[in-house]
């Protein structure tokens, strides 16, 4: 048995030091989710990289889009399964299943997409995703009109490959940080809620 | 939504067509875990093929050793994630979590072996077995040096890369078949048991 | 010969239709540079996106750091050069030869790291870079340690890592809208300004 | 010029200190053969592994099959020369060049299978072998077709992954062994035996 | 700022010392082209070894041929990108500018063939050449059918493989020996010529 | 069964059709073998890289230098066993088992150099040459410096990355052309030759 790991490499600042913006924002999460993912406790090392980071997810994930937010958050795992990122894998395995009400799916993204329980629409979104991850030098139009035949609009696509993108970087970030997932994540969507 | 894929790409025998002997210790496992993992019904197509399996599986995983028994469900959860064999994450991430009595631990070694809470000594067995898995040839004096200055037998030795080794071949049917994980394993040793 | 090639995949937005705040930036830059750098007509597709990418690429690269201006770019050429990023490497190609007022450095590091004109210190600086390119999940202390030995401060390696994991999303941006860049970039920095 | 290197980095048991099955296993293989293979004494450092092993081997092998001996020979010597398992290559070779009547099959199957003398259905085969090999959990309804479109049943299919999926275990083992190939081998099935 | 490095790891002979051939051949291309590639030199260290290589050379570039002077460099600027080669990618480079009187195409093909500015039948000349140069194992009928159904003769895809194979050739030397690329190439053919 | 493939995917020319000089070197080889090996009558097809090929072989491989002959072939066999050139692996595997009299040393070499029959200065020697292979842009001073430490001189790295070089062009022209091995080469060198 090993000692609990910090949250962090880098310092995590306390909150009351914060900046209003970043503390009011963290605090909301809290409230609605019940406990501050670290994500927002790490990043705010660096103000500055919090507001833009969270401004450049909003604008992915909150959009209007042709893909369902279910969606978003599949492309999410399967790319961060790839990229070996824990914390992601975690805490956003979690939302998806939250939004899907799929206790299966996440660990399925996670681990082998190809076994995944996906329309074959969502297959070509996941198939997508992993050439932007792995191998966006080669994205051609091929690509592109693989998704179009599925019905994606030009503003899907955008969305796919940015989301990809976006986590990517995030990926990156929480690799090197170490960030150590909440335990909260790795129960959430796994279990009905108790009723009543 | 899609429909549930069936367990595997192959015919599952019915347990009344098997012949006896895999029909007991069919009914054994059910009795002990509550259900049938989908392996046994899965290889259940090739008798033979499913007693040599459990019978190299048994002389590794049952023998003493100086590893324990968790620390052989983390050679194989690291491994089959590397592998990416859905199965063999989901239904040996649950038996890991169970040993260790640690619901964090399989999501951390399928994901990212790097950032789970191991000790040094887990650590180094887990960086060998994943050398085995993806680059056995390659396996030196060096390597095996290693294992002994964390106190190491040549025997533990043989069993982290016998394990590995068997589920890599295990990984690769898995992969071959889509064999289905059994729902139930996803949230076994997530929770605590209820007392009383 | 074939006909040019579009800017990007997506539409590019009329300047006069864009949201004021892009319209002013979009003219600040041509008016330092003389020309509007393709990335903001083709992000301007998406305004949102558009903000908080300028605004993580301001917080990284403007902040005071142990980094000199030209050593940031460096991290960004070797990285965008791995990840086969012509509008990347050709647009900070120039950044770089300009801040460095060395017309060979670009394209060492875009060609070959290993063989350009860097110290043991931007030596250890790009081999982190590359890490965190291209096998973050494999960050550990050791490679924090090596940096840590030449003088990097902790805030400097998250800069290193920051400005990798930036430009990761940005190279998978552009190699998705098939991002071209202005062929002024090509021969900026490369010969001596005329005097006089 | 060094000494010759041990049959396996493990010890090697006497033939009379071992078990009464294993030993009348191996004196049968060296009646038949004229010397004992080396995995034969290697493995009996484990006899249970040993057992479990050869019972495997049996199973896949020698059953009734669609494909010939001398197929599945090819599969095992393919895939052990993608695994780059001297002991597999040199044995097994010597065992397709038998079975074969063709002195050339074996190198060409071990360096390039691309370039050996194979029909296409047996290079349908072998591409199917080294995708289970090196990349199963790819494996989808499209390699499954191709195989039938050769004429493969369901269970010759299973018998290619099975045996690809055996001898990736086997690899392993003999890389972590060392394991020696037997100095019988590299000649075995080059010469026409010599008449009357 | 670091001190220049040497042209090569091993020493350049002295022109006086050299054989006549040699000697004449680079006071030839030092009248041609205004100075003395680096590669001339350093080569002259093994004075066969620079008699072949620049025959094997002028055989394969100097040729009638169904590729242009300029389509050949092409393939050596793209294979010598994926080689990593800067001496090569520098020299090349310059030279495929002047003969397409393109500034641009030697940054494109280096970085990212993909995103080149070639005919159909200038990118097919491409991938065959990655092809050869990454993964000539697996070079079939199909890769040569390609290349005929844009028109190339038998004898125009050996040139292509040819070259390709040659500046294989050449990118391991020159990376081998540190080559270093002469500054002047590095302006080449950016810029047009002054008149009058 | 399928019909015996042709030496090349190219014409292969008649010996008298040949320059003069092509004839004598095939005549003088085969009066010296006993055969014609393919790699001659293929290349012939192009007069001018035939001379050039052979003078660069011969130039680096009849040269006086630190590595034995054997040693030579060695690198050969190695290295083409990672590129997976059969016509190399086996023509120059018979070479090599006649120069060593060795007849177990080129399938050793072949297959996992980390297995073979090596000295410690002739696995360095191959370690070096599969760097110079497989990842030449990353050749640096250590990798100089350990060559040197087993009394390697600066001449003889050159012979080691040299001939590594170029046999990385003959593999690609050999896996071009689909060049087959003569059948006498799978043989010579494994049976001691009848003596009297």
């Amino acid at each position: 048995m090993t000692a609990p790991k910090p949250i962090s490499r880098w310092p995590v600042p306390d909150l009351n030091a914060l900046p209003e913006d970043l503390r009011e924002k963290i605090l909301a999460v809290q409230e609605k989710a019940g406990f501050v993912p670290n994500i927002f406790l790490a990043l705010a090392h660096r103000p500055d990289e919090f507001r833009a980071f969270f401004a450049y997810h909003d604008a992915l994930l909150l959009r209007d889009s042709g893909l369902s937010k279910g969606e978003k958050e599949m492309i999410i795992v399967a790319t961060s399964g790839v990229n070996r990122c824990l914390y992601c894998v975690v805490a956003h395995g979690a939302i998806l299943r939250i939004y899907e009400k799929n206790p299966l799916i996440a660990d399925q993204l996670a681990t082998n997409p190809a076994k995944a329980d996906l329309t074959p629409r969502q297959h070509a979104m996941i198939d997508f995703a992993l050439k932007v991850c792995s191998d966006a030098q080669n994205i051609g139009d091929t690509d592109i009109a693989a998704l179009r035949s599925h019905g994606f609009s030009d503003d899907d696509i955008w969305d796919i490959g940015g989301i990809t993108a976006l986590f990517g970087l995030s990926n990156r970030m929480a690799n090197l940080m170490s960030l150590r997932p909440n335990e909260e994540f790795y129960l959430l969507g796994r279990v009905p809620k108790s009723k009543g």
